[in-house]
């Protein structure tokens, strides 16, 4: 019988991460001061963020960051995670293709989010940090800080998106299990979200909002810190344990991936997959296509632009070079509300920039069909945002079949859906849509920002 | 650093299962036929079962029973699971006691039922049988049949205990995604559904109930059998894949468990964990202790009568020697659905009664405090069951502080509760309570019970 997942032991899970930055002949422009329009200084984010937090961030030369012994003893709650042979889906498929999937889902709060909440739990905690704020949109990274919080004694407070904190109230009584503080954004409690309210008192909340309402949580009090799931470098650092783990069990399985796959929101469970096997391309010049799966209704990198833009809706943060949608871009309220962002990070926006990587862009019933003939053939449920990767390959390997050629094709499950049942129970009812966005819809939030690029 | 998880490859799969009622001295009396009283032949168990199950059922000579290479395959999709050391609960507790976990929530449908499931499925199928039913408490079985069902191409059609049925939608929709029909239960759709919404229009169900309305269904359909998925040998059988496993894992832990924990509705996951590490005891006089946790409001095993009693509601299955409350007994709503049921089967039965094992009675309230403990210290939120074996496990652990002895307990974490986050919510809330039981609710519904035994 063949062999359907390479399992690693606890000693492989690596003892750095990679920081794909270091090997890019084109880095990745600086973030800028709003008000100087002058490069950020690592000291400037002292406020926001722990000090080696910062310090990675900005890190343009290190390939290899070493893994605190007291974060890699926590990753072994449940990683190595599992590389998985989906031969039930090519069966489905009648696919030449050859499937792999990096099984993120395995973790205890379900996704590959925990890669970066232990990381940055720990350091903050290290430093003397006692409280931290972070925003969540679905609440996979909401529930994972929620329990790094716990496990390393912080007060945490979570700004939900507002459409999610009805959409999924399991998601909600995960983070309170945890015992975080949980609260529906945008709120009454920051200045940020009043504002909004007072505009828009039925608006229903963006990603961007709620990192506005938490950064300014932050900022207010003591000796609290500011966390993000994404978009940040030192968040897609921490996640490359993901592909620095698949890059062996792809050698166990004796196959080299041509094209690697993973959906897309800020970017960060694409990187963790994508960035150690980019490394390939960038330093040997290995012959390997990356594709992020984004959502047709949210299409930051198929559509939109690449420019400065603010990370949050009001405007808080620092500004930073990504494709964007502009920062007032206000996502439909499709289920997979962590791809519900109007950017892309830093890295990943001058890697597509370079031409380093391509975008496609997946409509959300597609993204549905494809999950549940996924759940079908290979009995995991994916999350709506995992669902994204899943039709990307679907394309892939059936493109695979009309050319009669055995792909290798590698993704990344980030995460099960079985907290998002209620997506599922509105497709089968037919009640889901597409949100298909036309031209001014895509450029309308873009004629504010300031062209510097 | 300290080895947190103990993992196995895929080849390290057992072989075969274990059938503890060879190695047993007294053996379990036999299942009889209602009518007749004499023992029940396998030829009479054909209508509701496949023949190759059927045999199982009520084998008590071979320890061994091969499991087909089709099942292995299937295994591999989840197995072998995590034995993990509960360091976290471990240093919440300030214990001297060493506490592992089997960890079966790992598996796609978040619980152990997948093993039978898979089983199961796969004999009816290779027996040519096309469509089955059966009834799921809170849906975990429900779930797994729904993906084995799924996975060999059975129509399912599963009658769901309604209480369940709202308390837990989300399981509900896993099995419509997986594509089986899911009817609340008690139904009018089976004379033994109609007969009870007759007599009380608002009854709320139980598992007693939704077995009666899936055997009757089975009975009544063309090339249709019966799954169940719990209390029967058969399912006993196929659940020691996890204590096999585990027997390895500890081997790689180097230490032996004195104590084996496992929670208890009818005794699948109980006697997964528990029957290869009694057959210790049994073949070469190792002394180990082997506790069953169960519902306080549900307490066949320590205040149940040892007497032959229906598996169902309605009185249509074989008369079975078992610990019982009487198969009309009404258990309270308590949120582990899973252990709502009247009886224990035929084999832990016997084992109870000659004081092989150990049985404890757990309080709702107390299960969810040790399930919060749990979820806080290692990250996983357990489902409401299972949180009957941490609460059993953490009596252990503080009598071993008191004795200052590095107990080394063992115990099932049979799934995990990212599905039952509503009974979270309810008792973050107060709105749980307790449900203790009076003598006289214990024996009501066992006087009309004739007294074979």
């Amino acid at each position: 019988m063949d062999t359907k997942k390479f399992l690693l032991q606890e000693n492989d899970i690596p003892e750095a991460w990679y920081n794909v930055a270091a090997d890019m002949i084109n880095k990745p422009r600086p973030i800028l001061n709003p008000g100087t329009k002058e490069p950020v200084r690592e000291e400037e984010l002292y406020p926001l963020f722990a000090k080696e937090l910062a310090r990675q961030e900005l890190n343009q030369t290190d390939a290899w960051i070493e893994i605190p012994e007291e974060v890699r003893d926590m990753y072994k709650i449940w990683r190595p995670t599992p590389l998985a042979r989906a031969f039930g889906l090519e069966k489905a498929l009648d696919t030449p293709a050859h499937i792999y999937f990096k099984n993120e889902s395995v973790s205890p709060v379900g996704s590959h989010k925990l890669n970066s909440a232990i990381a940055q739990a720990y350091f903050c905690k290290k430093e003397g940090v006692t409280n931290i704020t972070t925003e969540t949109g679905a609440g996979q990274w909401g529930a994972a800080m929620s329990y790094a919080a716990a496990a390393f004694g912080l007060e945490l407070a979570v700004y939900m998106v507002k459409v999610s904190y009805h959409q999924k109230p399991y998601r909600r009584s995960i983070m309170q299990t945890f015992g975080a503080q949980v609260i529906a954004s945008p709120s009454m409690s920051t200045k940020a979200g009043r504002k909004i309210l007072t505009d828009n008192p039925n608006y229903q909340g963006s990603l961007g909002t709620a990192i506005s309402e938490a950064v300014e949580l932050a900022m207010q009090t003591e000796n609290c810190k500011y966390t993000l799931g994404s978009v940040l470098n030192h968040v897609m650092l921490h996640q490359t344990v993901i592909g620095l783990e698949a890059e062996k069990q792809m050698e166990m399985a004796g196959e080299y991936p041509e094209t690697v796959i993973g959906c897309f929101g800020g970017g960060s469970n694409f990187s963790g997959i994508a960035f150690p096997f980019l490394r390939h391309k960038l330093t040997v010049g290995r012959n390997i296509r990356i594709v992020a799966a984004e959502p047709e209704s949210c299409p930051k990198l198929t559509r939109g632009q690449f420019q400065y833009d603010f990370g949050d809706e009001a405007g808080y943060t620092p500004l930073i070079p990504m494709f964007t949608l502009g920062h007032t871009f206000s996502p439909a309220h499709i289920h997979a509300g962590g791809l519900r962002y109007h950017g892309a990070g830093s890295i990943v926006s001058q890697l597509r920039k370079d031409g380093l990587m391509e975008a496609v862009d997946i409509p959300q019933l597609e993204t549905f069909d494809a999950a549940t003939l996924f759940a079908r053939s290979e009995g995991i449920i994916p999350a709506p945002e995992s669902a994204h990767a899943i039709a990307a390959v679907i394309r892939e390997a059936r493109e695979a079949k009309l050319e009669g050629r055995p792909r290798v094709i590698l993704f990344n499950l980030s995460g099960h859906g079985l907290i998002d049942m209620a997506a599922y129970d509105q497709y089968f009812a037919g009640d889901l849509m597409n949100y298909e966005l036309s031209d001014e819809d895509v450029s309308r939030n873009l004629e504010g920002l300031e062209k510097i690029i």
